[in-house]
Protein backbone atom coordinates (compact mmCIF):
# COMPACT_ATOMS: atom_id res chain seq x y z
CA UNK A 1 0.00 0.00 0.00
CA UNK A 2 2.63 2.41 1.20
CA UNK A 3 4.40 2.36 -1.84
CA UNK A 4 1.61 3.19 -4.17
CA UNK A 5 -0.28 6.24 -1.95
CA UNK A 6 0.99 9.43 -3.09
CA UNK A 7 2.35 12.22 -0.46
CA UNK A 8 -1.44 14.45 -1.08
CA UNK A 9 -2.83 11.78 0.06
CA UNK A 10 -0.99 10.81 3.21
CA UNK A 11 -1.76 14.02 3.88
CA UNK A 12 -5.31 13.67 3.62
CA UNK A 13 -5.36 10.32 5.82
CA UNK A 14 -5.86 12.58 9.62
CA UNK A 15 -8.52 14.72 7.58
CA UNK A 16 -10.25 11.17 6.77
CA UNK A 17 -9.80 9.72 10.25
CA UNK A 18 -10.99 12.50 12.55
CA UNK A 19 -13.93 13.22 10.41
CA UNK A 20 -14.97 9.47 10.31
CA UNK A 21 -14.14 9.16 14.05
CA UNK A 22 -16.69 12.23 14.26
CA UNK A 23 -19.49 10.22 11.94
CA UNK A 24 -19.03 7.50 14.09
CA UNK A 25 -19.94 9.18 17.67
CA UNK A 26 -22.58 10.71 15.81
CA UNK A 27 -24.15 7.57 15.12
CA UNK A 28 -23.38 6.96 11.54
CA UNK A 29 -22.77 3.59 9.97
CA UNK A 30 -22.73 4.39 6.29
CA UNK A 31 -21.49 6.95 4.44
CA UNK A 32 -21.74 7.73 0.97
CA UNK A 33 -19.05 9.59 -1.36
CA UNK A 34 -21.25 12.43 -1.74
CA UNK A 35 -21.95 12.87 2.03
CA UNK A 36 -17.87 12.41 3.30
CA UNK A 37 -17.18 14.69 0.08
CA UNK A 38 -19.24 17.65 1.41
CA UNK A 39 -18.27 17.26 4.98
CA UNK A 40 -14.41 17.35 4.23
CA UNK A 41 -14.74 20.12 1.18
CA UNK A 42 -13.54 17.21 -1.39
CA UNK A 43 -15.50 16.04 -4.39
CA UNK A 44 -16.89 12.87 -4.32
CA UNK A 45 -14.99 11.34 -6.95
CA UNK A 46 -12.03 12.69 -4.82
CA UNK A 47 -12.91 10.59 -2.12
CA UNK A 48 -13.80 7.70 -4.12
CA UNK A 49 -9.99 8.14 -5.83
CA UNK A 50 -8.57 8.52 -2.41
CA UNK A 51 -10.20 5.74 -1.00
CA UNK A 52 -9.21 3.15 -3.50
CA UNK A 53 -5.73 4.15 -2.89
CA UNK A 54 -5.93 2.25 0.56
CA UNK A 55 -7.77 -0.58 -1.08
CA UNK A 56 -10.65 -2.13 -1.32
CA UNK A 57 -12.81 -0.18 1.33
CA UNK A 58 -16.03 0.50 -1.12
CA UNK A 59 -19.77 -1.10 -0.98
CA UNK A 60 -21.58 -0.47 -3.85
CA UNK A 61 -24.89 1.53 -3.22
CA UNK A 62 -24.60 1.97 0.32
CA UNK A 63 -21.88 4.07 0.44
CA UNK A 64 -18.49 3.21 2.86
CA UNK A 65 -18.84 1.05 6.27
CA UNK A 66 -17.87 4.20 8.90
CA UNK A 67 -16.81 2.13 11.72
CA UNK A 68 -14.76 -0.44 8.82
CA UNK A 69 -13.16 2.63 6.79
CA UNK A 70 -11.93 4.45 10.18
CA UNK A 71 -10.52 1.64 11.36
CA UNK A 72 -9.00 0.40 8.11
CA UNK A 73 -7.43 4.00 7.90
CA UNK A 74 -6.64 3.97 11.54
CA UNK A 75 -4.49 1.17 10.75
CA UNK A 76 -2.42 2.43 7.72
CA UNK A 77 -1.51 5.63 9.86
CA UNK A 78 -0.35 2.78 12.92
CA UNK A 79 -2.71 4.23 15.48
CA UNK A 80 -3.71 0.73 16.82
CA UNK A 81 -0.73 1.03 18.51
CA UNK A 82 0.93 3.27 21.37
CA UNK A 83 3.23 5.97 20.46
CA UNK A 84 5.60 6.88 23.15
CA UNK A 85 7.24 10.48 23.54
CA UNK A 86 9.88 11.97 24.44
CA UNK A 87 10.27 16.24 24.43
CA UNK A 88 13.22 18.19 23.78
CA UNK A 89 12.60 21.45 25.18
CA UNK A 90 10.87 22.66 28.77
CA UNK A 91 10.01 26.00 26.93
CA UNK A 92 6.75 27.57 25.76
CA UNK A 93 5.97 24.98 23.07
CA UNK A 94 7.74 21.44 25.06
CA UNK A 95 5.36 22.84 28.06
CA UNK A 96 2.13 22.99 25.53
CA UNK A 97 2.79 19.51 24.04
CA UNK A 98 3.58 17.83 27.23
CA UNK A 99 -0.06 19.54 28.80
CA UNK A 100 -1.86 18.47 25.55
CA UNK A 101 -3.86 15.76 26.81
CA UNK A 102 -5.48 14.85 22.95
CA UNK A 103 -2.45 13.37 22.32
CA UNK A 104 -2.40 10.68 24.99
CA UNK A 105 -6.13 10.06 24.20
CA UNK A 106 -5.32 9.41 20.27
CA UNK A 107 -2.51 7.01 22.26
CA UNK A 108 1.00 9.40 21.93
CA UNK A 109 1.91 9.80 25.32
CA UNK A 110 4.61 11.71 26.26
CA UNK A 111 6.92 9.98 28.69
CA UNK A 112 9.71 12.32 29.55
CA UNK A 113 10.89 16.09 28.82
CA UNK A 114 14.22 17.22 28.78
CA UNK A 115 16.33 20.58 28.89
CA UNK A 116 19.97 21.91 29.54
CA UNK A 117 18.77 25.46 31.06
CA UNK A 118 19.03 24.54 35.04
CA UNK A 119 15.85 27.03 35.66
CA UNK A 120 14.25 24.56 34.10
CA UNK A 121 15.38 21.17 35.30
CA UNK A 122 13.46 19.45 37.83
CA UNK A 123 9.92 21.76 37.30
CA UNK A 124 7.19 19.92 37.54
CA UNK A 125 4.85 19.72 34.00
CA UNK A 126 1.79 18.13 34.52
CA UNK A 127 3.16 14.83 36.22
CA UNK A 128 6.38 14.77 34.63
CA UNK A 129 9.18 16.48 36.14
CA UNK A 130 12.28 18.87 33.14
CA UNK A 131 14.95 16.11 33.29
CA UNK A 132 18.96 16.97 32.45
CA UNK A 133 19.56 16.78 28.96
CA UNK A 134 22.63 15.03 30.03
CA UNK A 135 20.67 11.89 30.86
CA UNK A 136 19.25 11.81 27.66
CA UNK A 137 21.27 8.94 26.23
CA UNK A 138 21.05 6.77 29.44
CA UNK A 139 16.74 7.30 28.98
CA UNK A 140 16.79 6.28 25.57
CA UNK A 141 18.53 3.29 26.18
CA UNK A 142 17.00 2.44 29.01
CA UNK A 143 13.10 3.07 27.70
CA UNK A 144 11.28 2.17 24.61
CA UNK A 145 11.33 5.65 22.53
CA UNK A 146 9.12 6.38 19.77
CA UNK A 147 9.10 9.60 19.04
CA UNK A 148 11.03 12.78 19.79
CA UNK A 149 9.57 16.18 20.01
CA UNK A 150 12.20 18.91 19.10
CA UNK A 151 11.01 22.16 20.82
CA UNK A 152 14.23 24.23 20.95
CA UNK A 153 15.29 27.03 19.19
CA UNK A 154 15.98 26.77 15.11
CA UNK A 155 19.60 27.29 16.10
CA UNK A 156 20.04 24.37 18.15
CA UNK A 157 17.79 21.92 16.51
CA UNK A 158 19.88 20.61 13.40
CA UNK A 159 22.93 19.91 16.03
CA UNK A 160 20.10 17.77 18.45
CA UNK A 161 18.88 15.78 16.05
CA UNK A 162 22.51 14.62 14.32
CA UNK A 163 22.90 13.82 18.53
CA UNK A 164 19.88 11.98 18.71
CA UNK A 165 20.06 9.97 15.49
CA UNK A 166 23.07 8.50 17.02
CA UNK A 167 21.52 8.05 20.50
CA UNK A 168 18.74 5.52 18.62
CA UNK A 169 15.56 8.11 17.99
CA UNK A 170 13.85 6.96 14.61
CA UNK A 171 11.16 9.51 14.83
CA UNK A 172 11.01 13.63 15.11
CA UNK A 173 8.40 15.64 15.50
CA UNK A 174 10.37 18.95 15.05
CA UNK A 175 9.01 22.27 15.94
CA UNK A 176 11.67 24.47 15.32
CA UNK A 177 11.14 26.82 12.26
CA UNK A 178 13.98 24.92 10.61
CA UNK A 179 14.09 22.11 8.18
CA UNK A 180 15.87 19.35 9.34
CA UNK A 181 18.39 17.06 7.32
CA UNK A 182 17.85 13.82 9.07
CA UNK A 183 19.77 10.15 7.83
CA UNK A 184 17.61 7.86 5.48
CA UNK A 185 15.61 5.79 7.60
CA UNK A 186 14.54 8.10 10.48
CA UNK A 187 10.87 10.03 10.29
CA UNK A 188 10.39 13.61 10.31
CA UNK A 189 7.54 15.39 10.58
CA UNK A 190 8.15 19.30 10.49
CA UNK A 191 5.39 21.58 11.94
CA UNK A 192 4.64 24.77 10.18
CA UNK A 193 2.33 26.47 12.30
CA UNK A 194 2.80 29.15 10.05
CA UNK A 195 0.51 27.63 7.07
CA UNK A 196 -2.59 27.51 9.06
CA UNK A 197 -2.05 31.28 9.51
CA UNK A 198 -2.09 31.86 5.95
CA UNK A 199 -4.20 29.60 5.10
CA UNK A 200 -6.67 31.99 7.86
CA UNK A 201 -5.37 35.45 5.95
CA UNK A 202 -6.93 34.01 2.49
CA UNK A 203 -10.31 33.27 3.74
CA UNK A 204 -10.24 36.66 5.56
CA UNK A 205 -9.80 37.79 1.72
CA UNK A 206 -12.37 35.35 0.41
CA UNK A 207 -14.56 36.71 3.18
CA UNK A 208 -13.86 40.28 2.47
CA UNK A 209 -14.70 39.77 -1.12
CA UNK A 210 -17.78 38.09 -0.86
CA UNK A 211 -19.51 41.05 1.70
CA UNK A 212 -18.10 43.50 0.17
CA UNK A 213 -18.84 46.69 1.84
CA UNK A 214 -20.79 45.19 4.72
CA UNK A 215 -18.47 45.02 6.65
CA UNK A 216 -16.03 48.05 8.01
CA UNK A 217 -12.87 46.63 9.79
CA UNK A 218 -13.84 45.25 13.28
CA UNK A 219 -15.39 48.00 14.28
CA UNK A 220 -19.33 46.20 14.21
CA UNK A 221 -20.18 47.30 17.62
CA UNK A 222 -18.08 50.61 18.02
CA UNK A 223 -17.11 51.35 21.88
CA UNK A 224 -19.04 50.07 24.35
CA UNK B 1 -9.59 33.39 -8.43
CA UNK B 2 -11.25 32.39 -4.81
CA UNK B 3 -14.32 30.91 -6.35
CA UNK B 4 -12.71 28.57 -8.67
CA UNK B 5 -9.97 26.86 -6.65
CA UNK B 6 -10.67 23.79 -4.56
CA UNK B 7 -9.61 23.23 -0.73
CA UNK B 8 -7.16 21.04 -1.57
CA UNK B 9 -5.47 23.51 -3.86
CA UNK B 10 -5.30 26.30 -1.47
CA UNK B 11 -3.93 24.44 1.77
CA UNK B 12 -0.69 23.71 -0.82
CA UNK B 13 -0.39 27.58 -1.20
CA UNK B 14 1.28 28.10 2.46
CA UNK B 15 3.91 24.88 1.26
CA UNK B 16 4.20 26.67 -2.53
CA UNK B 17 4.71 30.08 -0.65
CA UNK B 18 7.40 28.44 1.71
CA UNK B 19 9.36 26.24 -0.61
CA UNK B 20 9.39 29.52 -3.27
CA UNK B 21 10.76 31.48 -0.60
CA UNK B 22 13.67 28.75 0.46
CA UNK B 23 14.46 28.88 -3.44
CA UNK B 24 14.88 32.43 -3.54
CA UNK B 25 17.04 32.66 -0.33
CA UNK B 26 19.61 30.32 -2.34
CA UNK B 27 19.18 32.52 -5.62
CA UNK B 28 17.08 30.58 -7.50
CA UNK B 29 15.13 32.66 -10.11
CA UNK B 30 13.89 29.97 -12.59
CA UNK B 31 12.65 26.47 -11.67
CA UNK B 32 10.53 23.72 -13.52
CA UNK B 33 7.56 22.08 -12.65
CA UNK B 34 9.81 19.09 -12.42
CA UNK B 35 12.39 20.33 -10.33
CA UNK B 36 9.67 22.32 -7.74
CA UNK B 37 7.72 18.86 -8.19
CA UNK B 38 10.51 16.98 -6.58
CA UNK B 39 11.05 19.53 -4.42
CA UNK B 40 8.26 19.67 -2.93
CA UNK B 41 7.01 15.92 -3.22
CA UNK B 42 4.57 16.23 -6.06
CA UNK B 43 3.72 15.59 -9.57
CA UNK B 44 4.84 18.02 -12.59
CA UNK B 45 1.62 18.09 -13.77
CA UNK B 46 0.12 18.51 -10.42
CA UNK B 47 2.50 21.71 -9.75
CA UNK B 48 1.56 23.17 -13.64
CA UNK B 49 -2.31 22.55 -12.17
CA UNK B 50 -2.00 23.62 -9.39
CA UNK B 51 -0.54 26.59 -11.18
CA UNK B 52 -2.45 27.41 -13.51
CA UNK B 53 -4.97 27.72 -10.92
CA UNK B 54 -3.97 30.58 -8.89
CA UNK B 55 -3.29 32.41 -12.85
CA UNK B 56 -0.42 32.52 -15.85
CA UNK B 57 2.68 32.16 -13.72
CA UNK B 58 3.78 29.59 -16.57
CA UNK B 59 6.48 30.43 -18.68
CA UNK B 60 7.47 28.25 -21.70
CA UNK B 61 10.53 26.63 -21.65
CA UNK B 62 12.45 28.31 -18.77
CA UNK B 63 9.79 27.16 -16.27
CA UNK B 64 8.80 29.49 -13.22
CA UNK B 65 10.31 32.75 -12.68
CA UNK B 66 10.55 32.31 -8.74
CA UNK B 67 10.40 35.70 -7.21
CA UNK B 68 7.37 36.52 -9.55
CA UNK B 69 5.42 33.39 -8.28
CA UNK B 70 6.07 34.18 -4.94
CA UNK B 71 5.12 37.41 -5.34
CA UNK B 72 1.88 35.97 -6.93
CA UNK B 73 1.20 33.64 -4.07
CA UNK B 74 1.81 36.12 -1.38
CA UNK B 75 -0.72 38.25 -3.03
CA UNK B 76 -3.12 35.19 -3.35
CA UNK B 77 -2.53 34.56 0.56
CA UNK B 78 -2.89 38.39 1.30
CA UNK B 79 0.61 38.40 2.74
CA UNK B 80 0.97 41.37 1.17
CA UNK B 81 -0.83 43.28 4.19
CA UNK B 82 -0.08 43.21 7.98
CA UNK B 83 -2.04 41.18 10.25
CA UNK B 84 -2.81 42.50 13.77
CA UNK B 85 -3.45 39.39 16.07
CA UNK B 86 -5.08 38.73 20.08
CA UNK B 87 -4.25 36.06 22.24
CA UNK B 88 -7.12 34.87 24.72
CA UNK B 89 -5.86 32.22 26.58
CA UNK B 90 -2.58 32.86 28.66
CA UNK B 91 -1.52 29.15 29.10
CA UNK B 92 1.38 27.22 27.39
CA UNK B 93 -0.19 27.66 24.22
CA UNK B 94 -1.22 30.91 24.46
CA UNK B 95 2.14 31.75 25.55
CA UNK B 96 3.76 29.40 22.61
CA UNK B 97 2.20 31.47 20.07
CA UNK B 98 2.93 34.87 21.34
CA UNK B 99 6.35 33.92 21.61
CA UNK B 100 6.85 32.24 18.02
CA UNK B 101 8.68 34.80 16.44
CA UNK B 102 7.88 33.56 12.95
CA UNK B 103 4.69 35.05 13.04
CA UNK B 104 6.02 38.33 13.70
CA UNK B 105 8.28 38.07 11.10
CA UNK B 106 6.03 36.88 7.94
CA UNK B 107 3.36 39.78 9.39
CA UNK B 108 1.38 38.49 11.75
CA UNK B 109 1.93 40.33 14.90
CA UNK B 110 0.63 39.28 18.45
CA UNK B 111 -0.70 43.32 19.49
CA UNK B 112 -2.32 41.76 23.01
CA UNK B 113 -2.84 38.56 25.17
CA UNK B 114 -6.20 38.29 27.26
CA UNK B 115 -6.85 35.72 30.40
CA UNK B 116 -9.78 35.78 33.05
CA UNK B 117 -7.29 34.02 35.92
CA UNK B 118 -6.15 36.63 37.99
CA UNK B 119 -2.94 34.90 38.73
CA UNK B 120 -2.21 34.98 35.14
CA UNK B 121 -3.54 38.57 34.63
CA UNK B 122 -0.59 41.10 34.68
CA UNK B 123 2.10 38.60 34.39
CA UNK B 124 4.78 39.32 31.40
CA UNK B 125 4.55 37.49 28.04
CA UNK B 126 8.19 39.23 26.23
CA UNK B 127 7.17 42.43 25.45
CA UNK B 128 3.57 42.28 26.69
CA UNK B 129 1.40 41.97 29.94
CA UNK B 130 -1.87 39.54 29.92
CA UNK B 131 -4.87 42.15 30.36
CA UNK B 132 -8.48 41.20 31.97
CA UNK B 133 -10.38 39.72 29.62
CA UNK B 134 -13.03 42.21 31.24
CA UNK B 135 -10.68 44.63 28.86
CA UNK B 136 -11.00 42.66 25.66
CA UNK B 137 -14.65 44.28 24.05
CA UNK B 138 -12.95 47.37 24.69
CA UNK B 139 -9.66 46.68 22.88
CA UNK B 140 -11.36 45.47 19.46
CA UNK B 141 -13.21 48.67 19.98
CA UNK B 142 -10.11 50.56 19.71
CA UNK B 143 -7.38 48.54 17.85
CA UNK B 144 -7.50 47.37 15.06
CA UNK B 145 -8.16 43.21 15.43
CA UNK B 146 -7.53 41.10 11.86
CA UNK B 147 -7.14 37.60 13.68
CA UNK B 148 -8.24 36.11 17.29
CA UNK B 149 -5.91 33.12 18.46
CA UNK B 150 -8.32 30.74 20.78
CA UNK B 151 -5.77 29.24 23.06
CA UNK B 152 -8.61 27.99 25.95
CA UNK B 153 -10.12 24.66 26.59
CA UNK B 154 -12.41 23.04 24.54
CA UNK B 155 -15.22 23.55 26.61
CA UNK B 156 -15.32 27.72 26.66
CA UNK B 157 -14.26 27.81 23.36
CA UNK B 158 -17.66 27.64 21.47
CA UNK B 159 -19.14 30.02 24.06
CA UNK B 160 -16.24 32.43 23.85
CA UNK B 161 -16.08 32.71 19.74
CA UNK B 162 -20.11 33.81 20.11
CA UNK B 163 -19.58 36.74 21.96
CA UNK B 164 -16.24 37.82 20.38
CA UNK B 165 -17.95 37.28 16.67
CA UNK B 166 -20.24 39.98 18.74
CA UNK B 167 -17.69 41.84 19.65
CA UNK B 168 -16.74 42.38 16.26
CA UNK B 169 -13.58 39.53 15.62
CA UNK B 170 -13.99 38.53 12.21
CA UNK B 171 -11.26 35.71 11.62
CA UNK B 172 -10.07 33.01 14.17
CA UNK B 173 -7.40 30.67 14.75
CA UNK B 174 -8.20 27.88 16.89
CA UNK B 175 -6.28 25.66 18.88
CA UNK B 176 -9.04 24.24 21.14
CA UNK B 177 -9.65 20.45 19.74
CA UNK B 178 -13.05 20.80 18.88
CA UNK B 179 -14.76 22.03 15.32
CA UNK B 180 -16.45 25.85 15.86
CA UNK B 181 -19.60 26.68 14.76
CA UNK B 182 -19.35 30.02 13.47
CA UNK B 183 -21.55 32.51 11.76
CA UNK B 184 -21.40 32.66 8.05
CA UNK B 185 -19.06 35.58 6.98
CA UNK B 186 -16.44 34.93 9.56
CA UNK B 187 -13.07 33.14 8.58
CA UNK B 188 -12.15 30.32 10.70
CA UNK B 189 -8.86 27.64 10.83
CA UNK B 190 -8.59 24.73 13.49
CA UNK B 191 -5.34 23.61 14.05
CA UNK B 192 -5.38 20.27 14.70
CA UNK B 193 -1.82 19.55 16.04
CA UNK B 194 -2.57 15.66 16.24
CA UNK B 195 -2.47 15.12 11.95
CA UNK B 196 1.04 15.84 12.26
CA UNK B 197 1.61 13.25 15.09
CA UNK B 198 -0.55 10.86 12.49
CA UNK B 199 1.23 11.55 9.72
CA UNK B 200 4.78 10.59 11.77
CA UNK B 201 3.42 7.43 12.67
CA UNK B 202 2.69 6.39 8.98
CA UNK B 203 5.96 7.74 7.97
CA UNK B 204 7.30 5.52 11.04
CA UNK B 205 5.76 2.30 9.77
CA UNK B 206 6.87 2.85 6.16
CA UNK B 207 10.27 3.35 7.76
CA UNK B 208 10.17 0.33 9.98
CA UNK B 209 8.80 -1.90 6.55
CA UNK B 210 11.61 -0.62 3.96
CA UNK B 211 14.07 -1.37 6.68
CA UNK B 212 12.62 -4.33 7.78
CA UNK B 213 14.77 -5.45 10.63
CA UNK B 214 17.81 -3.99 10.04
CA UNK B 215 17.02 -1.53 13.28
CA UNK B 216 15.52 -3.00 16.74
CA UNK B 217 13.36 -0.68 18.63
CA UNK B 218 15.41 2.35 18.97
CA UNK B 219 18.42 0.35 20.89
CA UNK B 220 20.83 0.98 18.42
CA UNK B 221 23.75 1.84 20.51
CA UNK B 222 22.72 0.07 23.43
CA UNK B 223 23.31 1.31 27.65
CA UNK B 224 25.82 4.04 27.42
Amino acid sequence: MAGTVSEAVIRRLPGYYRHLQELEKEGVQQISSQKLGRRMHLTASQIRQDINCFGGFGRQGLGYAVPELRKGIGHILGLNQPHRMIIVGAGNIGRAVASYHLFGEIGFEVTAIFDTDPNKIDANIGMMTVQDMRNIQRYIAENKVDICVLAVPSEEAQALADVLCVFGIGAFWNFAPVDLKIPKGIALVNVHLEEGLQILSFRMLSEMRENGSRREGNRVLGNP
